[in-house]
């Protein structure tokens, strides 16, 4: 039984309707020194608006491309959307702190109170309705673990858009009920690779048995778009524009801690292609980048697939097929696939450029956990808070209760703040194996890595 | 795109923690013409508070056989639970409104944003806080859809009580993934009927092959219960006490519609024993029994399982081993199993005893739909509304959708509220039967309901 509660702040902060952020906030503009451009894989040159635009929706590229513009207003109709599931809570996990018997006040910013499961819907919603302003017929897209594919689902349901997804096989087949909802949605869903087009045909001839992966998905789906006519490609992860519309996340939150004084010491996300993960710490990192504040930023990805702690910082594809543009990022080599071991999602071999830039300037630290320990963390939280989190959530979760038990030891009363991204209603079958005793652990070797490695493009920029 | 919005009413209505009700309201006090009570069944006289302790907690029997006092205060340690998941938002339907394009306003209470998915934890949570403060072991209970079994394992991990679920066959086999849940909470999940209890090795004997049924499981939980040292049974429905702690949706409710001006005209929530439809309306049945206000209020249940609509007001078993007390209450025959085509919950024969004679009195009206139509409303509903909604919720969304296309006809301008019980995340194989177009509708024959009228006890009561 809990009793020992701060009076003065309720266990979930709910800002009201008029309260939410009415403009996306553009990190880049504060980077002193900013990520490096998306290259053309011809030229080597950066890629330019024109050449971006039979994949791409017109204004996603010009946001994509802008790195001075510091806030970009959100549409009416985005923000009418939001508020179907925005405001997210802020809650303060007391339940946990007393578990733990910790000082450390840990609080979250829980995404996952909508039926995409996560923060996917804030950039998805935003992607669908530039493709409908434009006047396309539809959108294609990948998915791993499926949370993009059902917020895109739910986005293009709402707007009249055709929808198709091309989902990783081994999660579609793992995860057959996230297809049912995509369905539901009345999205078109694909498993990848597959013969529906040239590249994935190309994949399944090399590599027959394959259960896929993010960067051959992406390939795939960006063909399916630029052979069909009133189509373009999103992307839920990796690019600037989805860091942009995931702002609202770290404003949001922003905002809230603000109204009742409190300043995180330590800000802590799970990071696949960094879309959370950015948008958490964005307006945070912006202070730093103008001087006004400090924080401790920490990224976690899972040790099966360590792009910040174990990657290079190099160009490198975005997808299997190379028929993306060249990104400077963190990276495993576009050929990286995670054990199939590995359970959820972050499975993707790069990472964002801005998080790329600001790790490599010593702006944010990684760590890399296992899986068995991370869903330790997700059944301890599960019990005290009440929310079953997403495996990917459960990585800042458990990275949270790591620091929360260190300032047990050391009395530091530190305000950590963690991103819980989603809930884990559609992971069951990996629950059930974690359940059974029966997860294992893998972490790849050396010489994997530098196989991997060997693939990145020879760029010296 | 929407744009026809009420500058005055916020998408989402959430109360501030401090303007959640602090007491449960017994709307049975201010009934003049009380339910009938439970009869004991070897003796047909009222149950009394001594033969009810080897099965219920004690606290509990005390608010199921009290039907004067109107408020029982809620405990700081319930209201500090609550605070996970409550205040639930009540939701104006904007988009489904436009959608319609019904002059219609459209309210909805929405209890699904926790991971039980359902409103069924508000009563989990005070049964459980009861038997933990009367020191008790663990609880057994049955769970259908597997909501309440989902429930019970969150309050009682929160709590560390051991909690045993004996899950009705088909739905366990249906949905592996909500035991799963249940697991990750340290529930002990065991199919209905099994042989592990002595009722259940007779219904296997008799019935063989059986895919079990709501009154067979809580048969099996009561004997578990009474078997073991430190247990009670808990049930998640039909009990007065349910209604009552479910009484915090309609009071909910009450205060947000209140805050801004608004009054329903009409109430509609899915009934399968009662339990939220019972808790939403309470509050605004107490208005009307007391003269203060009228209500159009409307139980929805599916044709495939008409206990309101088809069944006889008479004393019944709750039970199909008639371990249980009996109850006055609209029913089926305790021996009714609806359609193995019926997919998920309200599925049981009969019918909570105060909302019962509330039919009976005519203060509530009663409608019976068939499940092709509720998935559609259902896809219907998630599309523009984003929530992807349980298949009990969605018999109120049915009747809701159709009563604002009545009001398109009529021009009338009736304000409409619903009880949007859960998510429908753990019931994807329905919907996918749905989207397969493989749903059929069963509606049970006139002999076949003689048959199971039969078996009702006589008692003139």
């Amino acid at each position: 039984m809990k009793d020992q509660r701060d009076q003065n702040i309720p266990y979930k902060i709910y800002l009201n309707e008029n309260e939410m952020p009415k403009a996306w906030y553009n990190v880049r503009a504060d980077m002193k020194k900013k990520p490096a451009p998306l290259l053309n894989p011809q030229t080597l040159e950066p890629m330019k608006f024109e050449e971006l635009r039979p994949v791409f929706c017109d204004e996603l590229i010009k946001q994509e491309l802008d790195d001075t513009t510091a806030y970009f207003e959100i549409p009416q109709e985005i923000r009418d959307f939001y508020k179907m599931f925005r405001p997210s809570p802020l809650i303060r996990a007391y339940c946990l702190e007393e578990k733990l018997q910790t000082p450390a006040k840990i609080y979250y910013k829980f995404e996952g109170n909508n039926t995409s499961g996560s923060h996917k819907l804030n950039s998805a919603i935003a992607q669908a309705y530039y493709a409908k302003k434009q006047g396309l017929k539809g959108i294609t897209t990948e998915t791993g673990a499926g949370q993009w594919g059902t917020a895109l689902s739910m986005a293009s349901a709402y707007l009249g858009l055709d929808c198709q997804v091309y989902m990783v096989k081994c999660s579609y087949e793992q995860k057959p009920f996230r297809r049912e909802v995509m369905r539901t949605y009345g999205a078109k869903v694909t498993p990848s690779p597959s013969d529906k087009t040239e590249v994935g045909r190309k994949i399944l001839q090399e590599h027959p048995g394959t259960s896929g992966s993010l960067g051959c998905a992406i390939s795939e789906a960006v063909e399916a778009a630029t052979n069909q006519e009133g189509y373009r490609y999103v992307l839920g992860s990796v690019l600037n524009q989805v860091l942009l519309h995931q702002s609202i996340i770290g404003l949001e939150c922003k905002v809230a801690l603000d109204k009742y004084g409190i300043k995180p010491d330590m800000i802590i996300g799970c990071a696949g292609g960094g879309s959370n993960l950015g948008g958490l710490i964005s307006p945070f990192l912006g202070e730093m980048l103008r001087g006004e504040a400090d924080y401790e930023l920490i990224a976690v990805e899972p040790a099966s697939c360590p792009s910040l702690t174990r990657g290079k910082y190099a160009y490198d594809y975005c997808d299997t097929g190379k028929v993306c543009p060249l990104s400077k990022m963190y990276t495993l080599g576009s050929n990286f696939i995670p054990s199939s071991s590995h359970s959820g999602g972050l499975r993707y071999h790069g990472m964002n450029s801005v998080l790329s830039e600001a790790y490599d300037q010593g702006l944010m630290k990684a760590v890399s956990v296992e899986q068995t320990r991370v869903f330790e963390a997700a059944q301890e939280f599960a019990k005290v808070e009440g929310i079953l989190p997403a495996p990917e959530s459960s990585h800042a979760i458990r990275v949270a209760i790591d620091e929360a038990l260190k300032c047990k030891e050391t009395g530091e009363e530190k305000t950590i703040l963690f991103g819980l991204t989603g809930t884990g209603y559609f992971d069951m079958m990996a629950y059930g194996k974690f359940n059974d005793g029966e997860m294992s652990d893998y972490i790849p070797t050396d010489e994997e890595l530098e196989k991997s490695f060997a693939t990145l493009p020879k760029i010296e920029k």
